[in-house]
């Protein structure tokens, strides 16, 4: 049975709900949709390797998580329920100076496998040993969009190691030739960036033609220090700096005024909201997100690490982002279900220059099966509601990227190994850093 | 297999972590926690009825969901993204005025069906003809505080008819002589009972010696309705009336002063935080979480019904609110995880007057597995962290309410019947709806 997963092969997806109709879907070699409708399954029984009952699933894109830092799932529960800087001072950066490279493997697997059960199939991903999240990702069958996290703390001599890096990983991820594995910039953060590696990461990702990942406006002391520091906001800063692209996604954005939205919107930038992590950690402001969709920018959604949500899960994120929105803007109809769910799905495929995130002939199958048959999708009175506010990913049954099943009936090939290996280099993790 | 569930009989439960120990229970015959501890297994091997493999679960007291309308499963994304009284006038209402006491059966049976999948094994319920749902939690094995929904929107005659139809469900209740299902008092809230309807309330269950259960300062517009017409916040209000007491859930308290979470706090009041709701809904206020606990009340959670959350995931609840109040009240370190936890267990235990909520050698055995070998759950650096804030209640594998097994190893019994009745049920009610 093993041999139906992580390869390439024709597919007809039998009886599964798209847009409110019971249709079948055929899958080309390629990993290509091939054909949506009713009766695809007869036209295409003789040409299938492969026949899945749908069992009158829910077919959706696969999901986009914008915003990551994959391998920290080994860090996930190590620390909760403090002050940002104490979390980070004494929890987070002391565990982080004694990560190896098979712990970055490790945890990047990890991620991957709850992504594919939770019905991910493409993240944007910034830390550091990034080779080995490529190493991950390759195996795993997922797509994402890897960063080396450039941080140098206004220091030259820094600054001129991680160009370096950034180029390395740029330079890695070309040849490996995969087309599911591209490569970003990712300047940190206004406040651990120098100006000069923000323009420098700029021009590089210009002229690379590759996107850049970045934090903006995660917290109003970023905004006050950036204002008493440089005369401006954030957004403008980087404006200056050249960051802001249709290639850029920053995350969080919580405290963005209306004018820097209307920036962001003119940059053609996607703002990815991470509402469980800003709200874990009281940020105490909720992204403009009908601010940022007015302005005509890309609003996209993104978990952030595991050591800040705790997990990947992007159906709890898209019920998290719709809630927040409506009660700290307080508006009921903030954020409904189908824009919740766009977010996480053809906006985040946009982000990342996919083309994916929509089910039509022609497009990536990129595609994942909800159950119907459990309470959470129980009664169906509107599928776009049920996936946001009462199912979470552990509804998803299946899970397609590129063509290639990744999960089929909640089996995914190789699990037990995953999490075993992921929980003794977590272990052993802790077990360093106690040490020294 | 389907003879061991729903029944009395003694258990051996192996290889299960409580408390961060490896531990085997014994659950006697009569449904109580015989004995927790190493070597449990080899102690009760001979006279144990059934041996259950634990395979490393966390095992822990079965949750207790504060505050519910369970047949509301049945209108679950029915409308959504709505300004509240568009949504109560246009949607809720219309649909609630063609329920049968068919649909109240099988939106409990739903729901019961959904809280066991997520580990819950008691409730809190509001709504009305409740012999159904007495019909429904008999039946599904789990326990239940059943009111009517004592609306009396001021008129005197209207006031009989509730008085009648709460005593009638109390001798119901009462006359079932089942020790799961126990009744309580309803009235609805402030703004649709009146003065004399809740004092009539007040002194019926002082003298049945049952719970009060009633909606309290759920949004601004109640308080300030309340002011202007009685002259005092709804809290002192609802004192006068003697409403006030340690047999009293109020659900929301969304907009509670200081002095208000005092009164609570001396009167032993139960307020059950509900905050998915609360968010959904745009209350834009979080209970005061830290001044009720300053002030002795017995702070619990609840879901609220699905027309408004939409699950009854009560993992999901206690992330939610652990969030919310850090968000809110602009604080990371507010609510960590274990008093989260112990506010969805022993806290919930303890406001419905029930000696389970715990794992203790003499309590009730009502306990719930929950997996180690998933993703969420892995690495385990901190069991209450991962349960609070990675986990959902999918992780839940195994429910055991009153010694009898519930669901074992993900499988309830009739559980598919169940999701069809419902799903059924449902669609009818929306065609009588639309018909009309």
């Amino acid at each position: 049975m093993d041999d139906i997963f992580n390869r390439q092969q024709s597919i007809v997806i039998a009886d599964v709900q798209v847009d409110g109709r019971t249709v079948d879907i055929f899958v080309t070699e390629d990993g290509i949709i091939g054909a949506i409708g009713e009766g695809v399954r007869n036209d295409h029984r003789g040409d299938a390797d492969l026949i899945i009952d749908g069992n009158g699933a829910v077919a959706l894109p696969g999901l986009v998580n914008t915003h990551t830092h994959a391998a920290m799932s080994l860090l996930r529960g190590y620390a909760d329920d403090m002050i940002l800087q104490d979390w980070l001072s004494q929890k987070i950066w002391p565990l982080e100076a004694h990560l190896t490279k098979g712990d970055i493997y490790w945890g990047t697997k990890l991620a991957c496998l709850e992504m594919i059960r939770t019905g991910t199939v493409a993240f944007n991903d910034m830390y550091f040993m990034m080779e080995e999240a490529c190493r991950a990702v390759d195996e795993a069958g997922i797509r994402a969009t890897l960063s080396y996290g450039f941080i140098d703390l206004f220091s030259a001599e820094k600054r001129e190691a991680e160009c370096r890096a950034t180029e390395n990983l740029v330079r890695h991820i070309r040849s490996l030739n995969n087309p599911r594995i591209t490569a970003a910039v990712g300047p940190h953060a206004i406040y651990t960036v120098s100006p000069d590696g923000l323009k420098w990461c700029a021009e590089y990702a210009a002229e690379e033609k590759i996107g850049i990942h970045i934090h903006l406006s995660e917290t109003e002391k970023e905004v006050t220090d950036c204002v008493a520091q440089h005369g401006k906001r954030p957004a403008p800063y980087l404006d200056d700096c050249g960051i802001l692209t249709p290639r850029t996604i920053a995350a969080h954005c919580c405290w963005l005024d209306e004018a820097e939205c209307t920036l962001l919107g003119k940059r053609g930038v996607s703002p990815s909201h991470n509402p469980s992590s800003n709200m874990k950690l009281a940020t105490n402001r909720a992204m403009p997100y009908h601010w940022l969709a007015a302005a005509g920018a890309n609003p996209c959604l993104g978990t952030d690490g595991c050591a800040s949500n705790n997990n990947l899960d992007m159906f709890e994120e898209a019920k998290t982002a719709a809630l927040l929105q409506k009660f700290f803007w307080n508006n009921p109809t903030l954020l409904p279900a189908p824009e919740a769910l766009t977010m996480a799905s053809k906006n985040g495929a946009k982000a990342l220059g996919l083309s994916t995130g929509r089910l039509c002939i022609g497009a990536p199958a990129d595609l994942i099966l909800v159950s119907t048959n459990v309470p959470c999708n129980t009664p169906l009175h509107n599928t776009a509601s049920n996936l946001v506010y009462s199912c979470s990913g552990s509804a998803v049954e299946t899970t397609i990227c590129n063509g290639a099943i990744l999960m089929l009936e909640r089996e995914i090939p190789g699990e037990a190994e995953i999490l075993a290996q992921a929980a003794e280099a977590a272990r052993d993790l802790v077990k360093r850093a106690q040490a020294a």
